[in-house]
């Protein structure tokens, strides 16, 4: 276990960029003492920042760059015009040369994506990269994944996924063998769940260590908490995020509107206010900012590009937890070892017949 | 138009079976009293139904038969032992011979729909079927489709729903022109976005008539109301429509338990009452019940198996809806028009190369 946990911060990422990121790290540094930052991004907007922060500051080095990948960009362009150069890939290449342990950037999506890809490559044995994240559910929280990384897995992705998502939980959860469910859609006999349905019999009949494989989840299962680990391809998984986000923002509204009908529902909300800052924070989304991508040699997270400084501490906190946890070594752990029980099976069963 | 609405109901149906059913027929009278019904099922659980519902069992006729489809039934075993006679079959069937002009049922989604597309086949022009239900939004509703009748649509698959999505709304929502959305997620460059970009690409340069093609929408702008059809491919869609009934269910746990916090909250509470009436009267799934199968050759509805007697009388008046704003010559109008304009378009070009 490392002694410190050396974090890299893409400190132009995001709509807010260092005005968020450098109040941002100051949170999480407040939260884990032993982490120490390197910041890449513009010095002159940075440093006045920082100048006023010295406990920050003294556990801070600041790398120069001028170049900020936009939020617009297409990940080929950020490729083309940032690579080598700006603050997102110089955050990433403190991880591939071992200066960081973990990279956060809140910048765009795509872009960080592939230049992760690009730069830290594929863990062994994992064909794509995934992401995932906290979902808050009546239980407390679950981790879901692929949240949109790639399109269309087949039966072998899911069961990567599931490795990747369990060795998460793991770290996150504090559980030795997570509950892991696939998400699927109740008819029974619709063409195209194939890919699904055989990553299910995988999971069931040569099962990789740490995972309870609990079947088949359906959308309003996530929220219930049914599984620790939920995964799915990445298109649907995506839409599944952003459709939950959107109908708890509808039903915030929705209560927002009833409230203001009548002076007795606002006298009733005041009465009731403290029972509303505990709804309020449950279904705070910065209380689960942060997404992992999983699946390649380093740890990157990504925090929602229009986070405020605590939801960016909360990205930063989620990779703090994976490098002090060891996600990698349990991802890589639990990929060999069930290598290694494949083969043995493959083996005893091949003497055997 | 018809003189009267001749509605087809699978009386046993459901998780309750006659008790919803035959209630909920009597409530969906009540608001079109130019109704007629023809209930399948078991006579002898559905005749005292009648006797205290004189109303109703004057504008009835009630065929009996013993077999019912079992909700957890495969759609092929419903097929081999329901074919013929049970009353789902049987509802459908009277759409099929003219005896009715709707059919709704409660019963298993999986069976009704094989049963459905069995018996009344594809509408010409339409390669497969979809479900597709109102979805309550901040600005009304939307109609979303397809909700899981089948997986992994092509670029043609999803300009056919958009067709048949918007020939819905201009019978619910009494539109010219409603505007149409194709759910995508926010990654520019991720590959097995093709079909989407492509049936993108089909709406803009040759749009079917009666459509307002506004381009990609994301998973939260459904609850926004951001298009009156929102249009994606049945897994995502299934996926999405659950997550969100899950996470509004979750919302209202949260909300339940944090007023019964503490006495003041609860007394806020008994004085925002109506507020809280308003709440739960927007978030009412019972309102928005009744799943449309679209793309066959006649109109089969589908409500929520677990619904009461007021979600099926939503659902009969979804149907009844249907028939009476003629969603059928409304969809054949514009696959006909949209062929024709193409094909058109087709020798113009032709004789112009």
């Amino acid at each position: 276990m490392p002694q410190q946990v050396r974090i890299a911060l893409d400190a132009m990422g995001g709509d807010h960029g260092p005005s968020v990121v450098v109040p941002g790290a100051e949170l999480a540094l407040a939260q884990h003492p032993d982490s120490t930052f390197i910041l890449f991004g513009d010095r002159t907007k940075i440093e006045p920042l920082l100048a006023s922060r010295p406990r920050l500051k003294e556990v801070c080095r600041l790398v120069h760059t001028d170049v900020a990948v936009r939020m617009d960009e297409k990940p080929s362009q950020a490729l083309r015009s940032g690579r080598w150069k700006s603050s997102m890939w110089l955050a990433i290449d403190a991880v591939k040369k071992g200066e960081a342990d973990v990279a956060v950037s809140a910048g765009n999506t795509g872009a960080l994506m592939a230049m992760a890809k690009f730069n830290l490559r594929m863990l062994p044995g994992i064909e794509r990269p995934a992401i995932a994240a906290l979902w808050p559910t009546l239980k407390g929280s679950s981790i879901v994944l692929d949240l949109g990384a790639s399109i269309g897995a087949d039966a072998e992705n899911l069961v990567d996924m599931a490795v990747m998502g369990s060795a998460m939980a793991r770290v996150l959860f504090d559980l030795d063998r997570p509950s892991v469910g696939l998400l699927n859609i109740g008819a029974e006999e619709v063409k195209g769940l194939e890919p699904v349905r055989e990553a299910g019999r995988i999971l069931r009949e040569d099962p990789p260590p740490h995972i309870d494989y609990i079947g088949f989840v359906e959308g309003d299962d996530i929220g219930k908490g049914k599984a620790d680990v939920v995964v799915t391809e990445g298109f649907a998984g995506n839409i599944a995020l952003k459709t939950a986000e959107g109908t708890a923002r509808q039903f915030a509204d929705y209560l927002k509107s009833a409230i203001s009908q009548s002076l007795w529902s606002k006298i009733g909300y005041v009465l009731a206010r403290p029972a509303f800052r505990m709804l309020r924070e449950k279904m705070d989304p910065r209380r689960s900012n942060g997404g992992v991508f999983l699946g390649l040699n380093g740890v990157v997270i990504k925090s929602h590009g229009g986070t405020d400084p605590e939801g960016f501490a909360a990205a930063v906190d989620m990779g703090y937890n994976m490098v002090r946890h060891e996600l990698l070594a349990k991802i890589g752990d639990t990929i060999r070892k069930h290598a290694g029980d494949t083969e043995a099976a493959r083996v005893v069963s091949g003497a055997a017949s």
